[in-house]
């Protein structure tokens, strides 16, 4: 059974047991998709901002981009344990040899980008979120602005989450390069999340 | 079927579909049930920062805590949907006649009040785990310092999120001296919200 098929209460229990997965960043991505949920909510609301043509294009252009989104990024919360799981695999192969040493080290690499970017991709999705609800601020009806408002939060934290996982993954990677790019487009999500939620804050009127 | 007996794939369309409940509300309250899972989670480490008994007694203690009130705020995400249809249905009742007026006007008043006092809760809910991160944080396992940092952000999210609901109820509730004894309370819970996670996380040494 996936995380997704799990009932709320089963999937908060998971959360708290001390076991491995899920985690932090299962959690991020489960934050996301809740975010991106109730965008999307208020996206398809019938009353509008001024019940303007301008309003409903805007607000299901926003819907057409949020919902697919929040799909992808619920696939994250399973993707992101399962990409833990892998870690640990990865450390547990044996190295007695040179051999196995070298396939370990081969596999331990793998599975820590496949960590990284699990969370990485979370970070995108978190942007895009915010990106839309400035929009859905904008347009939407105004009496679902607290709405909007715990939207900004639940993305700008998915966001930062994310992010800690990200870099605990980093950490461990050889190939300097792309650590470096990574590491380069994580500062710039960062960067940009808070201003992205102050535009969405202001086109609410809060 | 309540929310907390739906899939997480079925719950995150419930919040992504137009109808008023579950929203905001209900998704501050998962925030905060899904940061206090992940605390409680790293207190039940076998791992704990220096492996001493000191270490295990709080942790121990941080965990007692923590899954009781985990409990408690998972039920406020239904309770946060139901308070709000209770509000719906205070303001669809007949006002014909004074009588029906006035049964009406008591009716949406003890219904307003209801639905500000759930997210109140959540904001206290928030704090408690705030406060109980700081020795989770202090005593618990370094490698899970990811795991903390992710709670951080929900917990401080979760209380920002029901803020809102609390502001959103309050604006139509006629009692003066609840209002404002609600109102310094919520100003005090989202003041002391950011200098407890910052203690946190010096505690984590992040």
């Amino acid at each position: 059974m996936t995380l997704l098929d799990r009932p709320l209460a089963d999937l908060l229990s998971a959360f708290s047991d001390p076991t491995p997965t899920p985690g932090g960043g299962s959690a991020s991505a489960l934050a996301a998709a809740l975010g991106l949920s109730l965008v999307a909510m208020v996206a398809q609301m019938g009353r509008t901002r001024a019940g303007s043509d301008q309003d409903r294009a805007a607000l299901d252009h926003a819907k057409a981009a949020l919902l697919p989104l929040r799909n992808h990024v619920s696939a994250l919360v399973e993707d992101d344990a399962k990409a833990y799981d892998a870690v640990v695999a990865a450390y547990r192969l044996p190295k007695a040899t040179d051999e196995e040493k070298a396939a370990r080290k081969v596999a331990v690499q793998s599975a820590l980008r496949g960590a990284a970017e699990v969370p990485l991709d979370v970070m995108r999705a978190c942007q895009a979120g915010l990106t839309a609800a400035i929009d859905v601020a904008r347009h939407g009806n105004p009496s679902a602005s607290s709405d909007v408002g715990v939207a900004l939060e639940l993305l700008s934290a998915g966001l930062r989450g994310a992010a800690l996982n990200v870099h605990a993954n980093l950490g461990s990677i050889d190939e300097r390069g792309w650590v470096d790019g990574v590491r380069s487009e994580v500062e710039k999500l960062e960067a940009a999340a808070p201003l992205l939620a102050a535009d969405a804050r202001s086109a609410l009127g809060t």
